[in-house]
């Protein structure tokens, strides 16, 4: 289906040093190269972004995580320590518009393109940082990784089993839900730059941004004047009922639907009841109100999963969803990949590179004028090397051909 | 500490209608409204966002959910069933930059505000929907919430024990996540628009929306060809050892600390001996490769197990987190709104509002020039109705007097 998505020009022109690694970077350099900026990575030669590779010393033996976070971008390698290396990547900050890096604390200003070492060259510049922890705290000089952020932003606190042991959200939400606050700001700083022309320091960090993902836990806090605890089988606050995960037919480890009355909308309780074919509980008094049935949830999940044992979670989502009430069946990694219509939508789309097999992932989630933005591949280290120096800098085939020979680039 | 944070006025000027509710949306419009946008919810007389309360027939009984979704923002009242309430709001739309909705499907074009009508009236107009599952899926007509979001947008079915049922992440990724990526694609339409004039339309599903925090297992499963399982006390598809959470002094239901040393920096497991006092392990042949680590990974996290369990969360974080491995103690929410120094960097702070004593709550957490925008109060419901129709349409005092008059407004 060649028109499920399109080519987005919401940036164009505008041009991203890009000195990002792993993920919590790369994602928001990501969202800006989905709209159209000219995303360029600033990589070491020989070795790149260690993103591309799981092994040491095996350079893009893993070709799905790198070319997840790194679609439509293009790769230039520059020694950074070499003194020609740092003047080239410096006369590519003097035409840019935004650079991004997310480096283990003092490590860009070590390589002499700190905010003020570049601000210096380029004062219209949106100069960007991602790092563990913000200036500031105790731990601003430690590492991190996603794991790191969702323990101390407190997501891993409020996820597991009640009574039992805490488990990390399995998804990377300390990098790629960190990535996606500095790209709306970077946005928001473009935005203004074409009235002021003025550049800003924009700085994130990943313990910081998993509060803001923390919102709704922290007014549960609020109102109970407690630590949010887990029970992450029904979660909410603990305050609409029925809501949780049901088993399902062939109890499989993933055949579970989650059905969700909310206090909000009493009809969706006595939807149910008649889905159910149990028409008598909507008058029943134990289940009279919001509240009576927060207090004998136990009973209603027994009915409940009475029910949907007897059904597959296809089916149970499928006749609960379609009598408006909500209701997911629990679709694990495999189902989602296969599932047909978010290829026919554009939401999934095949990487088509050079050096791998065609490569079905997902792609940026927002249709614009109806189609998803078109996934381009992902660049080979180096590849676009040349035609970054001869656009942006105009240097000639024998300048470029020097700095090759010379093991600058 | 006042100048923790500071006004931003990134969007200063932009002009956004807000019909969102709840989660989903809001979230998004908080975005915009963190960097200076002129948010105005339009809301129902006497009732407004439901996300204002938690029980039927109780507006703003929680004054802390809603709070954190609608700081900075404005409200105006409109009974949108009454044909001058339709007018008043076509009317805003003409003035508007952006309009964004996330009612049940269907509702929005119901109500004669759909893409085509508002287009009609304003060609440059960013209109905006988020929905739960996106136009072509099987289930586009179902309603859906956050967990439902997480369920069939896979993030649950990669949370939990490994050989446990699945639970669903504790914090609110299917609406804030989903906030995020309309917020950055309404930045980039916002962006070109200064070049073009022309509007757009946006959509995105919640479900659709999961799929882009969930690369990492994309990439994982595209590697094993099987469906992603849960390890949610180790996790990183597997592949890191050691790496997980290890239980602390004295035993509390958030005593972990995760520590996880990466097999692109093989450093992180020679400092862990050190840091333990193991230093005969760096050498040991059952560890000495990344591949070694992850085969015997249970030895490993017994002896680490050992170690953690005579130091706090804490204390373990400081001592392995100084030592250059990556770090993190489990924070709960309580310990989160209590650390100090989230406060003094502007992170978290008070909303002073008029009806609710001061409430500390997640700022938005990108430092621009050295500080995060400032937080101000969430409306009142209808606190802005005079001030907008005046600002915005220019009605007289006497024109605004006969709408409340005739309950239009």
């Amino acid at each position: 289906m060649p028109d499920a998505s399109a080519e987005v020009q919401f940036l164009s022109g505008i041009r991203v040093v890009d000195f990002t690694q792993f993920e919590a970077g790369p994602s928001c350099t990501e969202a800006l190269a989905w709209l159209g900026a000219e995303v360029v990575k600033i990589e070491n030669p020989g070795v790149g972004d260690p993103g591309r590779r799981l092994r040491k010393g095996k350079p893009d033996d893993d070709p799905y995580y790198f070319q997840q976070f790194n679609a439509n971008k293009k790769s230039i390698t520059v020694n950074l320590k070499s003194p020609r290396g740092l003047a080239l990547v410096k006369d590519l900050l003097r035409k840019a518009d935004v650079c991004v890096e997310n480096m283990a604390p003092g490590t860009i200003e070590r390589l002499g393109l700190g905010y003020d070492d570049v601000k210096a060259i380029n004062p219209g510049i949106i100069y960007c940082q991602v790092k563990g922890f913000g200036t500031g705290s105790p731990y601003e000089k430690n590492l991190a990784f996603d794991m790191i952020a969702q323990a101390t932003g407190g997501t891993i606190s409020v996820t597991g089993e009640k009574g039992r042991m805490p488990v990390k959200p399995g998804l990377s939400l300390g990098d790629t839900g960190t990535g996606m606050t500095m790209a709306i700001t970077i946005l928001g700083a473009l935005f203004r730059r074409t009235q002021t022309g003025e550049g800003h320091r924009l700085q994130v960090a990943m313990q910081d941004a998993m509060l803001h993902y923390m919102r709704t836990n922290f007014a549960t806090q609020a109102r109970s004047g407690r630590a949010v605890e887990r029970d992450g089988a029904h979660s909410g606050g603990g305050s609409n009922a029925p809501s949780g995960l049901y088993p399902c037919a062939p109890g499989g480890a993933n055949d579970y639907v989650w059905i969700m009355t909310s206090r909000a909308n009493p009809e969706h309780w006595s939807r149910l009841c008649n889905v159910m074919g149990r028409e008598e509980l909507v008058n029943d008094p134990r289940f009279a109100t919001p509240a009576d049935r927060v207090k004998n949830h136990e009973e209603l999940d027994a009915m409940i999963t009475a029910w949907t044992k007897t059904r597959t979670k296809h089916e149970a989502m499928d006749q609960v969803g379609s009598a408006g009430i909500p209701a997911g069946a629990v679709f694990d990694t495999m189902e989602l990949i296969n599932e047909p219509t978010f290829e026919q939508r554009g939401i999934m789309q095949y990487m088509q590179h050079p050096s791998y097999q065609p490569f079905k992932m997902p792609a940026w989630p927002v249709r614009i004028d109806g189609r998803p933005p078109q996934v381009k591949a992902s660049p080979i280290l180096g590849q676009h090397t040349d035609e970054v120096l001869t656009n942006w800098l105009g240097l000639s085939k024998a300048e470029v051909k020097s700095l090759h020979a010379d093991d600058v680039v």
